[in-house]
């Protein structure tokens, strides 16, 4: 991401109250009551097909674990493309798969206000998928690096072994507010075994390789060393 | 399709009247038929490709497993979608596996009229996929848990390991009634397998990843944080 | 498959001699000198574009192995479906793995006039997909089971360990003309690797899971109970 | 990213005219920037949504390991498909994942003038992913084979078990240049993950079976026998 972007972002973050309704949304997936009970209201209209049937517009879809101290979500973020004068594509950013944490605030209540944010890089996915039984991992982050914020927050991950699990802990210190949010949910074996099948899915839409490789009509009598010639030196292609 | 099956399908295929053609078109897409069994009938036409040559409507599939005492179909349910006036879709319910037991009622012949149905949810399914050859675990549900008749009916499946592959058994109580109903069906390893890779398969779309994923017009040169303000913390976002 | 389907089978296979150039097909793929190098001579236009810039028409391809006494191929076939008039479509005949074995007839030389084939049903590939690397296992066939020719022709796969990967071999025996064909294929574990990750993924095609799921425009706000009402059994739908 | 792209990046941007551009470009996509790096230059237009709202054209994406002596990058490689006259479509020339190895010539710069390539064929693939933690494996590559040239550049792959994951490493031999090139970087067993993952997946692709199994608009009420005529023998068809 280029340092414009991140001007950008702070700037909506810092204008997000108008955005409130989207807040909600995050939250809406698997803990579905919540959406429609808000004191702010969403209608949900409940549309039925759209006039070409089909779904349009983004469609949020997350995992969410509800245990006693905390709710630990998880839904995959698709990486952005640009688009080159040549007509050619690329990744401009790759995916994450987004961790969110609320802590419990009440019996089956979690409280979005003091939620905190993982992003899951496709390496440290490629660490989780991988995870044995009685492995464990961790994983820092710091959300302003290389600016001049650098170690303000810290934010670190880990996961570690339990009978039947693991527990998946988030720790975020802010060295501003001189203040540390802790969360931790234990994840049985079938929760995980779920988060592992769909990160594996997701894995590769993450990284985009689901789209580069789902151009089927692109290649009927193409020659592909014409529009990849630097894939195409005689040295490995001709084999 | 093993030969005892064959039998079966010989001897409806002998009897082709309109009433043995539904039975044969249940048995072999689960138990789908009764959507459609009206006292009308079903006159299957077996059309060619439709004006546009794709297929419309919704397809049925399932996977079934016919033994001695009981037969066994396991068929994938897709999640609901709701579409919100911001023009965002979000899963509504989750889906699942839908798992239908049938008695046998006679050599090859099943009783759809004592049909009992057990949903295996997302995370039920993390159990399943992720059995070893010697573990076994057990499901219960309440269908009519938190309304008033909690407790009229209790479901119980249960996945043991044998020699070769596992016994899936389910046990129906219904208090009201005063009567159980027991299936008992031998899962051979391969069975099994055919259904891990099955429903590992099934498990994204059934939670809506699979639909979230697959938006492949919607990113390029799209700026994420406006589209997906909750996620574009400067913090997690900016990596 | 009915009766009649099998007559209009048995009537296309002792016409097919106008469809020669078809036999080819099997063959160009992973071997693709030989398409074009056929005597008969199909021209291949290798043309850009269809007018929609769509692959259009079939696609076919395989994973050959070519050994020094037979090459092995599989492909994946698909399901068919039938389009009921309620607009449902279903499953009519579930879709298997196609083997072909074609003898050595010389060096890289392959007959194809005295292939024999042999069909892996969808529990047989959960066979095949699940093999441990000591495992081994064998499958029977009588392509005639059921009818007045039974017994007539007996087919048998068998998959043996050895050093590195597995002995693929068929053997069979038609009673008629007394003769009896085997074909034995050392498949090497890197290979056996790529037929288990293909078969895994052609699996849920076969089963038609891979379409009932992939129906992504279909549910938005629409009442799942009023379109699967068996399944909408307050007891196991309502959780 | 990791911290130490970070820093590439940083730099590239902060000396964005327009062929560090192109580096960048280069870096973040592989190895496709060569084919538009033309003097004239891209301008990267990061176009919104297209006309139609679709990704147009071809879409790269890869995944890169950068690391101190040298960057790895994979990214899979499509096959050809040819149009029978007949309408049929067969794979014309199966896809691979391309390797690019790109020496280190500085801190997080790489030199893309001396990259080298391999290009996993599908069977390597299958080894590639069934490598348990403790097995290597090395694969011989002579991009001249059968051609007079044959023998003038050898090409060797080798993957070895370390504490923490796989060395992978190329060495090319140019017999006529009289050089050897040595790449050796160190994947660590997250990133190996990803790898396996993203192969995996990629491996219906390149050979073509997510084409072939992907035509669900084309078999309602069809019959397969008419269409694919050598796989309908009655021996192993009508099963």
């Amino acid at each position: 991401m280029n340092p414009r972007a991140m001007v950008k972002l702070s700037q909506l973050l810092n204008s997000r109250n108008k955005l409130s309704q989207h807040k909600l949304l995050g939250e809406s997936i698997g803990n579905c009551f919540k959406l429609t009970s808000s004191a702010a209201g969403i209608s949900t209209s409940r549309q039925s097909y759209g006039a070409d049937g089909k779904i349009s517009g983004r469609i949020f879809a997350d995992y969410s674990i509800f245990k006693g101290k905390a709710a630990l979500s998880a839904a995959p973020v698709l990486p952005t493309f640009s688009k080159l004068d040549s007509g050619y594509t690329k990744v401009e950013r790759r995916g994450t798969i987004m961790l969110t944490f609320r802590p419990a605030i009440g019996e089956r209540k979690y409280d979005s206000e003091k939620k905190q944010l993982f992003a899951l890089s496709v390496t440290e996915i490629g660490s989780f998928i991988s995870l044995g039984p009685q492995d464990s991992c961790e994983f820092f982050h710091d959300p302003s690096m290389k600016s001049r914020d650098a170690g303000q927050v810290r934010k670190s991950l880990s996961i570690k072994p339990i009978t039947d699990g693991y527990f998946i802990s988030l720790s975020v210190t802010n060295n501003v507010l001189n203040r540390t949010d802790r969360f931790t949910v234990p994840v049985t074996t079938a929760e995980f075994a779920v988060m592992r099948a769909a990160f594996s899915f997701a894995l590769p839409h993450i990284m985009g390789w689901a789209h580069s490789t789902n151009q089927h009509s692109n290649n009927v009598g193409q020659d592909f060393s014409k529009v990849h010639p630097q894939l195409a030196a005689a040295s490995e292609w001709d084999r």
